[in-house]
């Protein structure tokens, strides 16, 4: 395959197919950026792009539409462990494109991790279903027949990515793990330096047998007229230029059609050194490393990379020593299948050239040149630091070399650095190193606004920081302004971007229809204990994972409290609070009438009113949520529950389905009086689970 | 006041003043909608649009930030009971548009009520402080020293709200209110036609002297340059046409500047029939009624207006025939001063005018007029029903005209009603009439992801609906496509439109430096029992709200767990689950060493450890969340537990604060067996809440 990339063009696939445009049409030479060979030829030319578009609107969104959120996830993480047992092709592939062993571990590595967290966290914080509830229900009318709540949706079209060329590998799978979680068809279109890598991922992906057909297509090389067939069903993740950035949100598409566009633009992200660090302090080497990472991996072209220095006005000269001597010392460019290269090539010549304009720009606008400055050969350019004596220097809050470069500017004081650091115009990430909490706290809340990401360093996380540079599947990454305005990862939020957020007002039987979640007030299928006793009903302890229905409710009997029984738990649990064991102290409270049961006592009791303690399919109860202690009860009161099944959430990776159940705690004027969701985990005889395995 | 409109040009109120160009421009002239007299004369010629941007950034910026959130909440409730006093001048301005008395219900009530809910909303679920987190910690080290969390802070610029002329109140107070609880100043610029009812309750809010200076602005008039002066640090919420939504998307400000910009549109919306209903069924007539006041209140011009009857092909001339019945006997069309009018005006003859050219396109379509159809006199226009033999007609569903104007349809199956629907291309809101869960359930999952809102109606909430047309604040309005893809209110969400999410790595203090929130493993005053014991030391229970900080930590001694007082705990509670008390079937659950103690012990036992018993600040235990019992409890392990404030919000509008502790139960071995937050209320000794009283 590899040697043949030469001779053919680098194929799409679309709509099912492999397709490759005729071999004379113009195509784009594409050549290593360490020797010059030609190693792809690029060229988009008579694709289908409207029949790639509704191929994913059709069988796309049909097929993923048949899987749960957990099925989904569950198939993002057998394809992760695909890749990574088939990951050397693509590291061999990316040191063409000048990518070192370090770099392959941000892309490849990186790409194959964030499928996984991603399949991870779909899996624990999302239900086993189509639609998911967002925040709380809103009780419309006083008696509970008119309800409200929000649910996320899945978007009907084709979620088209659009990626730079610095992280083939990452910067489609992290679009696209949440794009088929969310049951979104993805369509990818790889910039074309390095689109030849992210082929041979695709065509690794499909190879697995895993993908459902029309969910990942590929167009390898520019369509122009891509936008042209899109609308408000579908979603653009772009990464680039703000230059393109902002054309593409000039297409009627997005004017006029309402196509969901999000950007991830470079930025001039900065790095902070708190004026509570000296030369003396080890925040002072911790900056030191980090910036110098910053500068080195993928040779900084890394939309996330320190492009600002911000320290304080004095150490302006010994930080950009100490960087230049760690450059000098450290730093070994080459060929990345040299032995001992630390650095490589920047992708291309042209990116090269870039680089060198952007950086005589700077030094213009009066940067010092205190280590490198220039291109050397072919692709590689020196890393450089450049000191400037003026920080509020235009150029160095708005002119972006993407390569080994970094600008050494200096503050006041505190506020001095966070003004200098909005300067950015809206960054990806700032990093902040300083030991010292209100430093942290006054810089923090300062920038936040600016950045999508903030990173704290100081002697107690340098070692386990993941890097200022790494964007985590966990957190957001993306940020205002210049940085494009977008966000994408952020954990399952990422997975929401690919869905609508909808408005639902109706009864609580309407409201349980839709989101497969129970509703207080919705119908119930009700068995008391009377019945359980007499053997004529099942307690719903009793039904396994599969079994079990939302709305199956348990009712218990009533159980009186009384004076002894709470003067009893205050002296066996030690809880002697004042309100449970003394009358006069327990009235003058504001909220008590008179001295009343621990809340721990009733959901104790609660407990023994509701369970049903034979070995059963309820392993454990595993935890409680959302517990309110709504009315004071005292003795001579008594207390009854009722425990609906609330939500069901099988899993497709072990057999066994976690249960919420709705408590409903009441007094005998059927007034509630605690109410909490109990968490338990049930065995599943299914077979759900076998198909997705581990 | 009221008399001078007609003299001088309405005013706009910027940078601190009240301001009219001179008598001498260009200005339009605005007409009573019932009478043609000249009401307001409108011109934003020469006004300083640059320097009220630079005002609302700096002064109005300056003064919010002062505020916490609950601080401005409690200023808008303050309002809210302002306007609420003087609404009567409103009421009389509104009629002069065409508003009937039901109309000001919507308008002016529904915007002062918004202005309730979002201060209510605000202060139960936002800290009091200017730091909102956003979803769960992150643990993104093994040893925690390295944690990742989401935080929301407040944009740095102007919040500009472009309103449209139907809403001259209720489109402004639901924009204003979380903006202003956000922290962002305000600068509103209605629609020339109802401007003068926007500016007399301007001045009504800034006479309350309530504002903080700068918070407010107001523009009368067309200020054509207003997107000019906009970047990345301010928002644009925009509500008006799809024709001027396009516009401004092209803008610079949005296209290069990363100006955050937001559209509500006008939109198709559907009242679907279920198939289960018949003439016979109460949901017929519920049907007939929702559509008929969407035709009929505003006159139809509302966004949110019925303008497509989806029924089940063989009730089409049913419900058209009873809609037009109840239009022809209940609609009193004329002046909204005069007697028994029921429906008012169109608020001009220009919009009467594209009313009728919007109908005729319909008619000319295919739709028979079944009544109305035509304008009568001046601004007024005729209740009209249409029906369509074809309901895929595309008039139907991309022709909108903006009165009192539906098209009845008809569909096949309710396959067949969810593609109709959709076939609008992006609604706010579709009503749902079925007494069916399996119908409400396919049409909701199906239809969701096209809308912004679905409204489920049947017999059970007919009475206690707040209605298809009626936004609420809690939740979100806006709808994707043709809707403008935006999103306004939704309870808290609005709130957090103007504001940015940042992604926060660092150590636990980092994060508490900056969040104002404590996290395990950061910094902490610990007080063990011995040292409360002896006196040495004051247990956090006895600190008030005010003096209490987060980090302050309670350490309790160690408790031995027996089995007698586990089986004695299954005696009294009645949980005799076999995992407590049966040892050969606790040993063959996969989750139990032996007999465990029951979760509920552990929690209680726990109260009694860190109880401070005599009466103090600590009023009550309100409740418990998050509560995870992380590693089975057995007979001879001895619990101990760690309880740290976490989180503090005092009360603005009431003596006491509401405490949040974390809770962390160790083992013998120091490992963590049970998590959880333990929600106190505490009194507070401080005068904060005086300011902002009921």
């Amino acid at each position: 395959m590899t040697a043949s990339l030469i001779d053919t063009i680098t194929p799409s696939f679309l709509s099912g197919q492999w397709i490759s445009p005729a071999e004379d049409v113009r195509a784009k030479e594409v050549l290593d950026a360490s020797t010059g060979e030609v190693v792809a030829r690029v060229s988009a030319e008579g694709l289908d792009i409207a029949g790639a578009i509704d191929y994913a609107r059709t069988v796309g969104q049909a097929n993923l539409r048949e899987l749960t959120i957990h099925q989904r996830a569950g198939i993002i993480k057998q394809l992760a462990a695909h890749l990574n047992d088939h990951k050397e092709e693509l590291y061999e592939l990316a040191a063409k494109a000048g990518a070192t062993g370090r770099d392959n571990g941000v892309d490849v590595d990186g790409g194959i991790t964030t499928m996984f967290v991603f399949s991870s966290k779909a899996r624990r914080e999302l239900p086993n279903s189509t639609v998911i509830i967002d925040g709380n229900t809103e009780i419309l009318s006083r008696d509970g027949s008119f309800l409200g709540t929000h649910v996320y949706t899945t978007m009907t079209g084709a979620a088209v990515q659009i990626n730079a060329f610095n992280f083939p590998v990452w910067g489609m799978l992290e679009k696209f793990a949440p794009a088929f979680i969310a049951g979104m068809p993805s369509v990818v279109k790889p910039a074309t330096p390095t689109g030849y890598i992210t082929q041979a991922c695709v065509r690794i992906m499909l190879e697995s047998g895993l993908l459902p057909e029309g969910s990942l297509q590929l167009i390898s090389g520019s369509a122009h007229d891509l936008l042209d067939h899109l609308d408000y069903r579908d979603h653009v993740a772009f990464t680039g230029s703000a230059r393109t950035a902002a054309t593409l949100r000039s297409h009627d598409a997005v004017r006029l059609r309402g196509l969901r566009f999000t950007a991830e633009a470079d930025s001039l992200n900065a790095a902070i050194l708190g004026a509570d660090v000296t030369p003396e302090t080890p925040e002072f080497d911790i900056y030191v490393k980090a910036v110098f990472n910053e500068v080195t991996a993928k040779a900084g072209q890394k939309c996330t990379a320190v492009r600002r220095a911000i320290v304080p006005a004095p150490l302006v000269d010994a930080v950009a020593e100490a960087l230049a001597q760690r450059l000098n010392e450290k730093v070994t460019a080459g060929d990345p299948r040299a032995e001992g290269t630390t650095m490589g090539p920047l992708v291309s010549t042209e990116q090269a050239r870039d680089v060198a304009e952007a950086t005589q720009k700077l030094i213009d606008a009066g940067g010092r040149v205190i280590t490198g400055g220039a291109a050397t050969d072919g692709a590689f350019f020196q890393p450089t630091v450049l000191v400037f004596d003026d920080a509020d220097t235009d150029a160095v809050h708005s002119v972006e070399a993407f390569g080994p470069v970094v600008s050494v500017i200096g503050y006041t004081d505190t506020a001095d650095a966070v003004r200098l650091a909005a300067r950015g115009e809206g960054s990806l990430v700032a990093s902040v190193i300083t030991h010292d909490n209100e430093i942290a706290g006054e810089i923090g809340r300062g920038i936040a606004v600016h950045h999508g990401r903030l990173h704290f360093l100081d002697r107690d996380d340098a070692r386990t920081s993941t890097g200022h540079g790494s964007p985590l599947p966990h957190l957001v990454h993306g940020g205002p302004g210049r940085a494009g305005g977008g966000e994408e990862l952020g954990g399952v939020r990422a997975i929401k971007h690919y869905m609508q957020r909808t408005a639902l007002q109706g009864t609580p039987n309407h409201l349980t229809a839709i989101t497969g979640q129970w509703y207080r007030g919705a119908d119930v299928n009700r068995v008391t204990r009377a019945e359980v006793t007499a053997g004529t009903a099942e307690h719903p302890f009793r039904k396994d994972g599969t079994s079990l229905r939302i709305g199956d409710q348990f009712a218990s009997d009533p159980r009186e409290v009384t004076i002894e029984e709470i003067l009893d738990f205050a002296e066996t649990t030690g809880d002697k609070f004042y309100a449970h064991v003394d009358e006069e102290a327990a009235q003058a409270n504001p909220f008590f009438p008179a001295r009343v049961a621990h809340g721990y006592l009733l959901v104790s009791w609660a407990a023994g009113l509701f369970v049903s303690p034979e070995p059963g399919p309820v392993l454990a109860n595993y935890g409680l949520e959302n517990l309110r202690f709504v009315k004071p009860v005292t003795y001579g009161d008594t207390v009854r529950i009722e425990l609906t099944a609330k939500r069901i959430t099988p899993r497709v990776t072990d057999n066994y389905a976690e249960v919420c159940w709705d408590a409903a705690l009441f007094n005998q004027d059927d007034e509630l009086v605690a109410t909490y969701d109990v968490l338990t985990m049930n065995e599943q005889v299914s077979e759900t689970y076998v198909n997705w395995g581990k």
